[in-house]
């Protein structure tokens, strides 16, 4: 077998006898100073309970959820963040994940009046307004359309909005946890605006989509006629089955890049029209106000940001100095992710980390670094760069244009405290 | 705005107005001949209930489950199959997905003695054998490892095995449903080895590993060693979280391509060998017997397959004639899937069907064919062809290579017969 056959594209560091703490068996063993007395472990030198006995039968769970010792990785609320129940958010454990893809269990919520039930039989989809012809589909003719299949990532305007007034929130779930990236199958917008025909609208340029929701916020928002005809979905399933009822079952929009508002649940209705509506979503919420009092609109687009997952408040270092991966996660709204780097000080000096794979638009990219633990502080930030050039800002450069009066769209760099005890805490540098 | 920048690369058919079903509000309707009149449709013109009442709160489902309404949408077995409930099978409800993400709630399980409970604070892997140094990893040790991440598909040897006799069992999970395709996050198997030290074992070429699992059955398999230093993966994710109990929480092997009952669940073991341990599972199971009663060994590769999920059994037509979307699945063990074929006359004639992305290697591929059903009677069938040129045969081609006698590897093209009511059933062609 030559050497080329047995060397992976990402293998390099594994090529190397690195991980001293893996304990070994003989003689000779490299892991002879460890404390840890590997031979005389029962769990490998005894037959275990779990060995002797029959596990689980297939009836157990038609459908299963997870193993109870994970029963820690939940979306979680903070309670005092909104005013009620039905209105507030919860986030996704992202500290406790690997890989891109949310499993819908665990993808966070945010709804503007609570998630609604209703039945596919119920479900009416109107287009209307400066159409040749206004339509009605039922989701069984919805279901007739050609569909396509993408992956996207949805983010929370609001994601990482506590942060602007400094370091609040102690977890990557908490700060950055308003985020989560499916496989969706849906039928392009495009397909079923052209089903109902835009002659009626003329010049195409300066036209909108009003889109909203069959539930009682019916959170309307108005879309720019050219993203809705470039890659907006009108989709019904999300990693493969149906949406679940807190993501808008059974159809919702998928806005690519765009804010996760815009990604309206519970689809009801598409209005072609004139202008923008000017809705409570789009005026009062969903704008940032400036240092001088005027706000910043139609802020739709999230642009590049990043975050260290691992190790992070909710997930230290338990096993002492030595090999660490270090790992995270970054997007764009604006394409793909090209570069992430990490530093371990403060932002003094920078490594380029691992992308798991080649960034995909608008999706979730998994970066890692490989790297040695001294056991000493660190200061962790990531750092990410997109297809257009733009790379994610530091706090300061982010306050210094936009003030602290901002909610939304806070994409700057986020720092993690490591300690010599491996606990991590949420902090600021200068 | 440009025609250009209006039309989609999969979006050739959405650009006609096609479905005459979707009804219209106005005068000259498109769909003045239908049977629903919308326009007084009180989905439509009235308030529903839930448009007037707040909806259920984010704290409702820390981790959420499907919508009642989907309750059918689940893993299921067939009794009769298998002799009891601890070694049993079940289906994923491939008919009711879209996209090619399998959840983890609802992908097939195959035990051997049952799914185990096995913690992350007694799980232990040795490598050992014809290896440097042998040694023991914690689970936390595996952390520590530069990881990767892959979609694959993971199908038992035995899918689509009772269909060698005839046309069985009446529904694509049922035929086919012994597949599940997730995003695995892992180490590479060459790691691990690397780490032990390979020097030992002399040449490669003709080495071993063996693999067991913690479950009472252990379920042993020997690997060719260029396989194992190939892309076989040690993961602990699936679809970003944990893995299921169900599918081998906390450790599992990912063995690309390959029949399932390779891929050890509660990973236990991994030995360097001059030769192939020759256990139970590789001699007196998963081997196929021939007409002349020899039998195949060592058939580890997954060859080419399809089968149109939708219409299906369990997925019938209720709409009518008029447009339908064709859709099913494909892949093959040998790599990318190129293209797929569907037949609406049992194999007669052929369309090429649309591939929603370029085929990935040893992942799930899906395919649509949108078209119009003329509401008579269908003999529905799909045929893959990978990257090798390999084509997916007929069930008579497969018959006259390997006999009746087999239970696994049977990739032969499936048939449904659509009958005009939109039923459809499981048969055989000529």
């Amino acid at each position: 077998m030559s050497e080329d056959s047995r060397q992976g594209p990402a293998n390099g560091p594994s090529r190397r006898r690195f991980l001293t703490s893996a304990a070994a068996l003989g003689a000779g063993s490299v892991a002879a100073g460890m404390a840890r007395a590997q031979t005389a472990d029962p769990l490998i030198t005894e037959i275990q309970p779990w060995a002797q006995a029959f596990g689980e039968g297939v009836d157990a769970t038609p459908y299963g959820l997870p193993i109870d010792f994970e029963s820690d990785v939940i979306r979680r609320n903070v309670p005092w963040l909104t005013a009620d129940a039905t209105s507030s958010i919860n986030f996704t454990p992202i500290h406790a994940l690997d890989g891109t893809i949310t499993p819908q269990g665990c993808a966070f919520e945010r709804h503007h009046s609570g998630a609604i039930e209703l039945r596919k039989q119920d479900y009416r989809l109107m287009i209307n307004g400066l159409v040749d012809q206004p339509l009605v589909f039922t989701y069984e003719d919805l279901e007739r359309f050609p569909r396509e299949n993408h992956v996207y990532f949805c983010e929370c305007a609001a994601n990482t909005g506590m942060e602007w007034a400094g370091a609040q929130l102690n977890g990557a779930q908490f700060t950055h946890g308003m985020i989560h990236n499916m496989e969706y199958s849906g039928i392009p917008l495009r397909t079923l605006l052209e089903e109902a025909g835009l002659g009626a609208a003329g010049d195409l340029e300066d036209k909108w989509v009003y889109v909203e929701g069959a539930d009682a916020s019916s959170n309307g928002r108005s879309i720019p006629m050219a993203k809705a005809l470039d890659d907006v979905l009108v989709a019904f399933k999300a990693n493969g089955e149906a949406l679940r009822k807190e993501h808008g079952y059974p159809v919702r929009l998928v806005v690519p890049g765009w804010e996760g508002n815009m990604w309206v649940k519970w689809l009801r209705r598409i209005e072609v029209t004139n202008q923008a509506v000017e809705s409570r979503e789009e005026t009062s919420k969903y704008t940032d106000v400036l240092e001088d009092g005027t706000a910043r609109k139609w802020t739709w687009v999230m642009d590049a940001k990043s975050v260290v997952t691992s190790p992070s408040p909710q997930s230290p270092i338990t096993h002492g100095k030595g090999p660490l991966v270090i790992t995270g996660l970054a997007w764009s709204g604006h394409g793909a992710i090209t570069r992430v780097d990490v530093s371990k000080d403060g932002g003094k000096t920078w490594e380029t980390a691992r992308l798991a794979k080649p960034g995909e638009k608008m999706a979730l990219t998994r970066f890692y670094l490989d790297t040695e633990w001294d056991g000493e502080d660190m200061l962790l930030q990531s750092r990410a760069m997109d297809e257009t050039g733009y790379v994610q800002p530091t706090k300061a450069q982010l306050r210094d244009v936009r003030g602290l009066n901002s909610i939304y769209h806070n994409n700057c760099i986020q720092t993690w405290h490591v300690k010599p005890s491996g606990e991590a805490e949420n902090v600021e540098v200068s």
